[in-house]
């Protein structure tokens, strides 16, 4: 290559940016990314810089990731059909495989009809953003602690917006009353809220709406996989198909990448036609949606039952463990244990001890993730953890914690 | 699974919408998706309802990703580190293979960091909405061609935005001059222009921008992997190493998923600390990124420029068959065919007669991707395709004009 010179910092522009990113060091919000390259031959295992630690806080909560039969289902696929589809869902980028994914999904959620997106960001973004800019006059009420994908799909719309407490049905209530009854509303919100690991009132939600004319758009991200007698998220367990528009994700519980929106089939084929996020852009390679189908076949039958149960019982067996060696957590009703160590510097500081010292890779969270004052660890249990290791890892906590 | 009822269409809320896809229907700009699995073991074909068809329109330029080491290497790499990577960046997402790949992409294109994204869209998107957003006295001078993917990074964020006609280099100095030196600006273009193949004056746009006190953003998209000595784009291949930021993707010409930007290392590492699509979403499998490294080691060798070599001359053989041929097409000095079937209906038409009749695929490109009444067919033609194969492409199309 040329020995072209390295291009510096243009002048004036970026001093805000500049002086932010100072600030950032100056409070410990600055992120620091752990590399760690997860071993499929030792689940919830991960090389970081030559060294094999435990992951406690990935998303990939069922480890179907590293399930033989979605690597093989993955290989075979990358061997006949090659790593990518060359290009959009329009322009010869809609694999066979994106079809037959479709139609299962959206029969999953029992909906008319499931758009995949390269994400489910872009699924929510996109969805949001292309159906509000086309109904303008939809006034929307989202929760106080939905998902930033919500958020900024809400916000580019520039449509009409309340923010609810989270949860809190009565409050929503009272904004839903404000409107007169043939306003067109859509509420947002999830099923599974990540960062608390609670779960909403969704049939309640649904009651509501029914009363004040609203459409909803729920997100079951982090129930996807996990929740319901074949994964299909918390509605699926409660038994409630009310909800207009349910969102979801491969790249969580189902060991993949991509997320897909389920609904109406004129509203989710306007987004197909609309979204610029959906249309302008290559579409998962067909290697990768192959290797979805076969988790969601694991998924949705008995194995994926066994495994569900077993994250379930790893996670009460984790917050037992916890509140035997009286550490703070949210004692939460789902597979998620959100372990509570206030302070930027604090967090980020037991999070490399354990690291260093115990070979324990659980990230720091913080702003904007969560409030400030709410640092925590996102702890997650694999279906696959020992008692031993559950164990060994609340000693190792607490041990740093002792310290502080 | 149970037997809940279909969710219907909401009432009212959507009428506009129903009325927009009754619309599209009406005027022939509906889409449909055409489901082709591409074949590894035939480059160039794909199934496409039991049929093996030949695939003219691919943004896989150089056939990379039927690459057998490429898909080795996705192999190998599925086999060690399973199908995903169950993370963000920040939470256990980022492998060490995207610490490889952003140190060798910020390399390649002489510049302080790299950043990747899910993909080329989201890339330009949440770096330009982010700066921008941070910065609002940047005012954006954007070129009348530029992709949906910066119009949108750029609308959302509310800056000053002018967009200067297609290449005009003059019309975009007027533009410039509008405004006291001191102001800071923020020139967008690409450097390859996909709908119609022709290239940017890039270093006179430098020239203007150093003139001017203006940053400048190049989405190097369609060029990386085809021009310059080891395929990093019309930037190396002219020797302009100006521009502030160049942005490309491993979804065309490397053949498997993602986008990236190079920049300077503040600007940059403000866009990882608070982009949200890029915080907030699972980051690409480190399979991916591996096949990836793989495709980057083999373009930027000597079988990539002999790949680049015959790329280019197949364009040169199919602008003279269609020449020959008396078929209308954009004679532009890139890889890409635009070859020009205004109508919407008539696009259309030509299209499904190729694909029935003669097994050739090639996917009508109408609004919004192009003004309506400048329909086409964006060709594109492989490394791989025979003097035959592109003689008999333009004969079928030949014959599907003279009926129409």
């Amino acid at each position: 290559m040329s020995a072209l010179p390295i291009t510096t910092q243009p002048r004036s522009a970026f001093d805000a940016i500049e002086e932010n990113l100072a600030h950032l060091k100056d409070t410990g919000l600055y992120r620091t990314f752990i590399p760690c390259s997860h071993l499929a031959d030792d689940p919830g295992h991960a090389l970081h810089m030559g060294r094999r630690i435990q992951v406690w806080c990935s998303n990939d909560y069922l480890g179907m990731s590293q399930n033989p039969e979605v690597i093989e289902a993955q290989i075979s696929s990358t061997l006949r059909h090659g790593t990518g589809n060359g290009g959009s869902r329009n322009i010869a980028g809609t694999s066979e495989a994106h079809v037959e994914l479709e139609s299962r999904i959206a029969g999953w959620h029992h909906k008319a009809r499931a758009l995949i997106f390269t994400s489910g960001y872009v699924a929510n973004f996109e969805t949001l953003s292309t159906l509000l800019r086309a109904t303008p006059e939809l006034v929307v009420f989202s929760d106080g602690f939905n998902h930033r994908s919500l958020i900024e799909g809400i916000r580019v719309s520039g449509n009409e917006k309340h923010v609810f407490p989270h949860n809190d049905v009565a409050a929503l209530e009272e904004m839903l009353a404000q409107y007169p009854l043939e306003q067109p509303k859509l509420i947002v919100f999830e099923s599974v809220y990540s960062m608390d690991g609670d779960i909403a009132p969704i049939s309640e939600i649904c009651d509501l709406a029914e009363r004040y004319n609203a459409l909803t758009y729920l997100d079951e991200t982090h129930a996807i996989g996990v929740s319901g007698p074949t994964g299909a998220g918390i509605c699926e367990e409660i038994g409630e198909s009310r909800p207009t528009f349910v969102q979801g994700v491969f790249a969580k519980a189902l060991g993949t990448l991509g997320g897909y929106v389920t609904g109406p089939d004129s509203a989710l084929d306007f987004v197909r036609s609309h979204a610029p996020g959906f249309i302008f852009t290559t579409s998962i390679p067909c290697s990768t949606l192959d290797a979805t189908l076969r988790s969601l076949d694991i998924v949705q039958g008995t194995a994926g039952s066994e495994l569900r149960r077993n994250l379930l019982e790893n996670a009460r067996r984790m917050r037992a463990a916890l509140h035997d060696a009286h550490i703070d957590f949210i004692d939460a009703d789902s597979h998620l244990v959100p372990v509570l160590v206030p302070g930027d510097m604090r967090v980020k500081r037991v999070s490399q001890r354990l690291l260093d010292e115990f070979g324990i890779y659980v990230q720091p969270i913080n702003f904007p993730s969560v409030a400030q004052g709410a640092e925590r660890f996102r702890v997650t249990v694999a279906p696959f953890r020992t008692p031993q290791q559950i164990d060994d890892f609340v000693a190792a906590l607490r041990t740093c914690l002792d310290d502080e």
